[in-house]
């Protein structure tokens, strides 16, 4: 081979998402220029001997620097963040850009391209959130920023200031088959939500291990199943995010075997805890708050089963 | 016996609820006061020899007289309703009392018996129907009317001026619950019918037919799901009403599989009709609409399979 | 009423399969001739004040003097039997009159009237069980059976001295269709338990609780959902006998969704015990040996809910 | 890079399982020694621009050259067969060692490299089909062979000469698990179809679109739901070979709802043909015979549209 590389990566051990296999790695101007044996001839070599190299992971499910409500700020920013990430090997992450009630969506993402602009030190993409479906966001801006690349956005059917109603969800599937675009699902009732937490705090019962209780895996399976019927009726895929238990999966599985393009993710927190944590004594049950709950120990097992056996869980 | 009678229905074919044998039916202050064999001495005798001899139908699903929107009117009022069931041999009814948005629980009841009163040839009680549910209608006017007898009403998912949202389906479950009343749920979704006749509307088509097209199976199966969640997060049994067919039979089925307390009827239009009737030329399809609507042949044949065979479906 | 009684029961409360009222009862040739209010004029009057006065109960699944193998009695013959259920209100019975492999049909009906004959103290009916379906019992013996009034007859899926073949059971069950009789089925995969049982022997485990691991829920639903399929391909409905739990229920529930017509019972022990039971000491658990084995402490709560509130799971 | 190639393919447009990208590549000594860009220096330059070139296929499902009854001779053997497979860009085949009854599985192992020896053009390996599954084979012959790297095996639940009992399935499916071993099944219910067959042979039914008739969708399912059934009483993964559509299809996903590890394919007949094509005259129609047999329209249609949107159906 007549040209020189910039680095050569020597005897890596090379893991694509598809093979592994023993070879050098050539990087010009940035670029793979080369996977073959015996490579010389480059500025910087390094010897990967014994070591695994990867591609850079893409996390595809997190939030960083997203507005809360007063009081209450987000632990990372997108310095602190893509640093963390980088450290662990990902090297690409696809957070969310949260449009606020009221607000434009163009201004939304324009917004998180400023909070991520001096601060990001590994790539980044955006879904959006689409908390406002108004006239304006489903035949203007929705369609725009589709057509820009921004082809997948969440929608909410619980929380006050991010749910949208189910008529306005059809509304936003709609687009997105227009479109091809793909919609995440945060699938939870909020109704049920309400009562029950209205029933809770009725008795006096708010310490942490109630927020389990004030959405059981009934509320989560219920809205799984509204949400596969309204994919159902525009005939379009969705992607149910973090997906915590057996009675959502039953749901999800059932669709599949239907032919409907249900697309479903869990996350680690349903790997790896039970609501058992939220029991932790002096209010440390509260770091681990999450909606939908942490489930029980026979549903954490059963994943954790999956996890070591294969991925099959995790996008499934 | 000592005691004569005021009437004896001589030889009659006696068809209880549970058995079938010809016997003398003796009836003293309109009441029976015998059945036995060789009865005799009463004012009237009239022989019932080759007569099935049944006690009066009980119709608990009925619509009489209930204010309509501007420009419609209800065919059936107490007078022509009641001489209409007690023809064929109904002699109780339970048509509905419908509260309207904004008016007293108690209003409505009043009403209703008003609006029988002088008119009603047969018996007649009354479930409610709860379309505001508001605080004063939870905390007091219902449990006070459920104390006095009126121990069942329908709420509605769908139709804007009677349905409830949410919210308001759990608090009235959580009542009946408490007065241990029985709730019968009309199950369609409220927003994926409105989403769907948006773009009927919008294409033009809006002939009878379509109201089909409006309100397909995935619409009543959606909702069915939904009532069963709330039945169970509530812990109190549900009757889901006018059951059209196969995708909510088998939610009720697999509630009912997970021990839920879900109950359902269906109704002589899925036994008869099929959304074949609404194309009826002329406009007269019109006369077949009811919602849910009816469904296609196989469903129907399936439902008249089980009607022949049994009335397993009736009631299931 | 000019006839006189041989026998009146005065101020009896009387429950039907449907009604419930207080009258007298009068009796003449063995025969309820008048149930009536101010019966007088018998031989014999007996006052119920206070008392129920209830049917006699049908008992549709009992096995007595049933020939088992070597070194096994069964407890009760026809006289023990008999007074029992006489002394618990049941005063007609439905045993089964099992043909030995290798027998005639009638030849095993003809020995259970004998068994019968002079010993039973109340009515008495036989189901047939059917263990051996030469061509001779198929096309002869069986059809003529249905006719004199043998129109029940149960199967076994399991049991070496008993059961009989996929194959088998088609042929059984075609003839149930041809004849309009009904077939019970024992439901448990006997290939599944042998196979189980050879592991459990291999690895000294032979104590009583290990009953309950040899044929474990899922033995169950296999089998259900094979009967259940034999019973769709031939067209004719089926009784599953004795179901244990939730996983041969649902099987049940999800083929009644599709309109099969498959019936089911479940009996008391699986009300009552669990597979605790089995572990009593000093080999005491061995009395609560059966098939299906009793479940958890779940199902077993769940059936005992059940039964609580309504006879729902009896027969469902 | 120093080393000079045997060939260089220039400007490939390569695919792999995960990626696609545009370079040239390298070969030397029969391997790829590099993907890299501007390669050169090789006896062969073969310039692929604007060719995909992908990695040879594998067939993981075929029979060549097996012995068939009597008077039926299979129309491949190991020289066509892969000539065209090689025709097709299929590189590599595994084919099926089949164990006739009452023959040592080693022997049918070395028949199979026999036939196969002379002939073969491309790569091959092979699945093993387990006939007779005697206490040789299971406790000696397949243990070594699974060592020795056949690691894939098929058992049939239906065909006389090949079928084993569900006894011998489940020892099978041990070997497996102690071994580490996939395990294939043919799932048809063996009685179930014997039993539809006499019924079609005495009605005189017995041209080619009563094969369609003999063995119905319930068939497939119930043979799958029984072997789901073993595999999660032993505990080892199983692959559900040639699943024909929508029944068979609802037990694997309930299976893997449950979290079972079953894994299932279908084959291209099924996403291809109908059971109408069986009824082509002049007999044509046996042309198209397959078990499980091409089913209905509505189930090709949907294999149809999974098809082209993904390949989501082919291995699920």
């Amino acid at each position: 081979m007549s040209s020189s590389f910039d680095l050569i990566i020597k005897n890596a051990d090379v893991a694509t998402a598809s093979d592994r296999f023993v070879c050098d790695i050539g990087i010009k101007d940035g670029k793979i220029a080369a996977l073959a044996t015996g490579l010389s001839g480059a500025r910087d070599i390094v010897d990967a001997t014994g070591y695994l190299v990867l591609p850079g992971g893409v996390d595809a499910h997190c939030h960083l620097d997203q507005p809360m409500p007063e009081g209450v700020k987000m632990a990372d920013d997108f310095r602190s963040g893509t640093i963390s990430a980088a450290c662990g090997g990902t090297t690409t992450i696809i957070p969310f850009a949260a449009q606020e009630k009221g607000q434009s969506l163009k201004a939304a993402v324009d917004d998180y391209h400023h909070r991520a602009g001096d601060k990001a030190v590994i790539d980044y993409a955006f879904h959006l959130i689409v908390s406002d479906a108004t006239d304006t966001v489903l035949t203007d801006e929705l369609p725009q920023l589709i057509r820009q690349g921004y082809t997948s956005f969440k929608i909410y059917m619980t929380y006050d200031d991010l749910k949208i109603s189910d008529l306005e969800v059809l509304r936003v599937l709609d687009v997105a088959r227009a479109e091809g675009a793909l919609v995440m699902i945060h699938a939870e009732s909020a109704d049920c939500i309400t009562w029950l937490t209205e029933k809770l705090n009725d008795a006096g019962l708010t310490a942490p291990q109630y927020h389990a209780v004030s959405r059981p895996s009934a509320v989560e399976r219920e809205a799984t199943h509204r949400a596969i019927t309204f994919s159902e009726l525009v005939d379009v895929p969705i992607l149910i995010v973090h997906v915590s238990g057996k009675e959502a999966i039953e749901q999800i599985h059932w669709a599949q075997g239907k032919g409907l393009k249900i697309y479903a993710e869990t996350c680690p927190q349903y790997l790896f805890l039970t609501e058992d944590h939220l029991e932790e004594p002096h209010f440390h049950g509260a770091k681990f708050v999450c909606s939908p709950p942490p489930r029980d120990k026979k549903t954490r097992h059963r994943y954790g089963m999956a996890l070591k056996k294969s991925f099959y869980y995790f996008f499934f």
